[in-house]
């Protein structure tokens, strides 16, 4: 079974660009958008030129969506809306990863959550019924998904879909992470709070990489 | 230095009865709270006797607070208001630990955090600088705490009051636990909210005592 194309917005940034080469190598059809398709097509080729094939293109925001199948949303919190208005009419049935915190800057390490509950609760409501909303990927650190490392954070995944979440979990493997099934899409209200404490402990202890575990399994 | 004397609100449920005495075996003096005198009492009188020692003693929840330095609230969150409302009066400078998850039958494994961000900030707001306010203990399983077990679930703790906070830290050692500075109050939310997907993946994937670990330290 060929696998399905994955829009990465935000693929210019940290975490979207480490994801996007995780699942180009893991043989997946990569599309990466941004807000500009020049800086797009730089950062798919960039991949393409680590991975050695030829998987992953890059375009404007909604033309990634319109093409994909799985639509990975990795855009700062304060573009989180913007970029969900401007690709929804490209929205159809597609699954929708959400994988933005919402932090507030300068206040980065204290949580700050929507009234709404979680930025992905936001994301549902906005695309309303146009596709299926899972969140995850808010806790593992992008300067280690970005290198060959053993990732020892587990990814929490949430969507009131239960074959979405499955199909998220499944992705977060083939990146090579741990994928966890943390239950209904407001449960990412803990892995995007998760963050900030993660923030406040790299500091405080000094890490570059604090990432979160579950035990007792 | 002799050790400063603990209230355990809630001191005859599980967490708080297990918590009291792993403080009371540490050598601290411990009083359990609750609303009935007797039940408290008899409550101390069991740990008295698992521990060997007498260093535990019961009554209603505003004695215990009025003689203890710390006082620790493990009260079901139906409960919370009302107890905190009880205590109020005896409240003069003591560091108030919250445990309090705020859980909302029947949808227990799904976050639901009150508008105020966190049970943690709801209990800041209503001692009104009576009291410093901590949180921690929202993800150890009491089931494990109150066995010998080794527990490899961090404790998370927050506080706005950085030397709270640290003999926060110290208490959840104390208990036999490793607790890490979470940072400010408002933290709290994340270790409340993670409760709920602890008990879906206690659920889900057949465990009775899921926790967390931070790694990458």
């Amino acid at each position: 079974m060929s696998k399905k194309t994955i829009a990465v917005l935000g693929g210019t940034g940290n975490l979207g660009h480490a994801l996007a080469w995780r699942w180009a190598r893991a043989g997946y059809p990569v599309i990466i958008g941004s807000r500009t398709a020049e800086k797009a097509a730089a950062a798919a080729a960039q991949i393409n030129a680590r991975t050695g094939l030829q998987s992953a293109t890059g375009t404007d925001n909604r033309a990634a969506v319109a093409s994909a199948a799985i639509v990975v949303l990795a855009v700062p919190y304060a573009a989180h809306r913007d970029t969900l208005e401007t690709v929804l009419p490209a929205l159809s049935g597609q699954i929708v990863v959400d994988t933005t915190v919402p932090l507030r800057p300068p206040k980065v390490s204290t949580v700050q959550l929507p009234a709404e509950g979680s930025a992905a609760v936001q994301t549902q409501a906005c695309v309303a019924g146009r596709a299926r909303v899972a969140a995850a990927f808010h806790n593992v650190a992008a300067g280690l998904l970005d290198t060959e490392a053993e990732i020892h954070c587990d990814v929490l995944v949430t969507a009131d879909d239960v074959e979405a979440r499955k199909e998220v979990m499944q992705l977060a493997e083939d990146a090579g992470c741990h994928a966890l099934n943390a239950g209904v899409l407001a449960n990412a209200a803990a892995s995007e709070a998760l963050t900030s404490v993660l923030i406040h402990i790299n500091k405080t202890y000094k890490s570059g990489h604090a990432g979160i575990r579950i035990t007792g399994l």
